[in-house]
């Protein structure tokens, strides 16, 4: 499978997100060859996934082949499929190519497979409450999202328009929030003007959080300043109760139904399900409980990092699931790779999560930024939570582009990406 | 369904292409209240369609919502609906909305809901050969492009990796030279460097035209330099003979079975089948042979325009499918209409064709252009092709995106959009 001398030992990575890429990227002049396994073809920013469910961006805008990135680094190779199972104790995984399963070997493995959604035990949820992780999802997001302001301009009974009118973001994380705080933001500015038989903004826009606060990660202060900047666009924030039930008509929560034909799920997560082969203890989100190391225990070859890793810093608390933190995982276990190869026996240095700082944006000049000793929140929050994430967007096409999208939508209010895709809208022949 | 006065005549535009588009448009300071009905929410700039299908743009780059477009036009209302039927003698059509059939009265008709692939009479070669019509097609077209490499990469027996890396474009008309050539420069250049078991630039490209030149509305001595450029590019053009099969592994032509797993149809078009509900005369292609003022024999209140109209020039030869004579219709159909509200009788002033010239894209500075008196190939005529297309993109916006994706995607040989969406690349949980 590879051009390079098969003496050196066989890394294998599965998951081309931040954990997996900037591993194997640290890994480039390391003396091993790499097979990086994932079953899409390109690395996904996934910090700007809600906007293009919220058609701010176009799919490529915020992800790039993996094949690309990894080009000119000669000690890998990328392979496009899925992984089904791990067999730790021989060594091996188990790949699910379009032509039948294949299995492959390893030296040493990293398993940084991701998350998924997780609707606790209600997985008849998923069905009218979506969740948005891939690329995938959010596409199937906007064009719900879009075709519901279209099913409403057709409606011909009120109550029908009303619901379809009617939206519900579950989950009062920064994801909910950017959902609900830009989605309030294109139904009161970006469609003005464009229906004849409805007011998009009349649209109810309610956002529901089960704990007493939205962005509960953040310092309460700053989930305040959060909750009266969504208000202020218009979202209806709701906490402390869960939902107790979905439907396509609606959701039930402290009794009572509620009615919202467009339902998104915000809520909670799921590790991969492949940490489950590995015979570690799991957490109750099914992340692996790895070793202050990362390696797994009673493997010490194999290594967990980003959202599939359980691991806790040193005042307790647990390592946070945002890029950062998987970033400096992978690169930790690169080094942790190079130190065994170099002969270096036992158990590895701890992994140290360095917090720069949690960031969120909630619309149209609306963030709140937490640096530890310095907290803001408003115009200047966003800006820099703007500026960051170009910053970090990978590739200079992605970052122009993206920017250039943003400058237009900002002064116009439009919004480059309100394509309705899929789905029934085939217009070949009209 | 509207907001103005229901004493004015209502006019009923079907498709939002370009000859409906420009009908709404020029009908704008028109005493009329006007319905615009599309299957999708979209303007789509068709000529670059295949931009999106080779992932050198994103499908919001070429697309624009028509509700966007036509916002500031108050006499405009927009439904998102298929159209079913139409009911000349009732003056009604029939729509298919998500909540059921309803019925649009008109005073004035604009059918203009052009035309889609036509397979003469091998429908079984559809799933094999998928055509280019509308961004689906193009994401669906790119999807299998860009897998047919990972396919080949992963590939084992030789045979098989082979079969992958054989592409065949069916039918050399402008999207057949387009597509053709694009894809050997991203199997010679783009992809370069990215695998590590296969060479794309071996990759096999071969262009089927029937006839015995491509881009045969061309002028022999274009054809014969647009030959040239695509030999240059990698391209090997077989004319001369159809193709008889196409299987999931390749086509038969001349006799021979050649293997090719991943095959285009660029060949034929079919117009609309709401032309059949006229009962008036239809040529080969389906479309309606129109009277010289675009209306429909014994209908005159209503028109057809677009793809779907079959009239021929003063010189006999007929109006081409393109996008001017689209627009060049649908405002004659406009003035048509604003003729007939001022109360002039019978027949209209004939539609006259202005052709402004023809110009085919075949690569990275490779095009042909034919003003007539006047024509060139090479580099020049790519710029020219490059400039016309960026003039008449709508919306500054998508203009300024693709101009960036293309000066980034010249210098770098990169493609933007070259994300696999879709499908199985779910990546969820890797």
């Amino acid at each position: 499978m590879s051009r390079m001398a098969p003496i050196l030992p066989h890394v294998v990575i599965v998951g081309g997100g931040f954990a997996g890429l900037w591993a194997a990227r640290a890994l480039r002049r390391a003396p091993v060859r790499i097979t990086l396994v994932d079953r899409g073809n390109h690395h996904l920013f996934q910090p700007l996934l809600y906007q293009v469910a919220t058609a701010g961006l176009s799919a490529p805008d915020i992800a790039a082949p993996l094949r690309q990135i990894l080009r000119r680094q000669h000690n890998v190779v990328v392979q496009m499929a899925t992984v089904s199972r791990v067999h730790a104790d021989a060594r091996e995984i188990e790949l699910d190519h379009a032509d039948g399963p294949r299995r492959l070997r390893y030296d040493y493995l990293l398993l940084a497979s991701g998350a998924g959604h997780a609707y606790f035990g209600h997985d008849e949820w998923a069905a009218h409450a979506p969740g948005l992780k891939t690329l995938d999802d959010a596409l199937d997001l906007r064009r719900k999202l879009l075709l519901a302001f279209e099913r409403a301009e057709a409606a011909t009974d009120p109550d029908d328009r009303d619901a379809w009118l009617s939206f519900a973001i579950i989950g009062g994380g920064p994801t909910g929030v950017e959902l609900a705080g830009t989605l309030a933001e294109i139904a009161r500015h970006t469609l003005g003007g464009e229906f004849r038989n409805i007011d998009p903004a009349r649209a109810r826009v309610r956002l529901i959080e089960a704990g007493p606060r939205v962005l509960s990660s953040f310092p309460e202060d700053l989930s305040d300043k959060a909750r009266l900047q969504l208000e202020k666009l218009g979202v209806e924030v709701q906490t402390g109760a869960a939902v107790d039930e979905i439907t396509g008509e609606g959701f039930r929560r402290d009794g009572t139904f509620v009615r919202a034909r467009t339902i998104v799920w915000a809520a909670g997560v799921s590790a991969s399900p492949l940490g489950r082969c590995l015979d570690a203890p799991l957490d109750r989100a099914g992340r692996v409980r790895v070793r202050p190391d990362l390696s797994v225990p009673g493997h010490p070859e194999v290594f967990v990092a980003g959202d599939l890793a359980a691991i806790d810093r040193a005042d307790g608390r647990p390592v946070p699931g945002v890029a950062p933190a998987a970033k400096q995982m992978g690169r930790h276990v690169a080094r942790m790779i190079r130190a065994r190869i170099r002969g270096q026996p036992g158990e590895g240095a701890p992994f140290r999560y360095r917090d720069f700082g949690n960031l969120a944006t909630i619309g149209r000049m609306a963030a709140v930024v937490d640096l530890g000793a310095w907290r803001f929140s408003g115009m200047l929050a966003w800006w820099f939570w703007l500026v960051a994430h170009l910053f970090f967007l990978i590739g200079f096409r992605n970052r122009s582009v993206v920017l250039l999208n943003w400058s237009v939508a900002y002064w116009t209010h439009q919004r480059a990406a309100r394509i309705i895709l899929g789905g029934d809208d085939r217009s070949d022949t009209q």
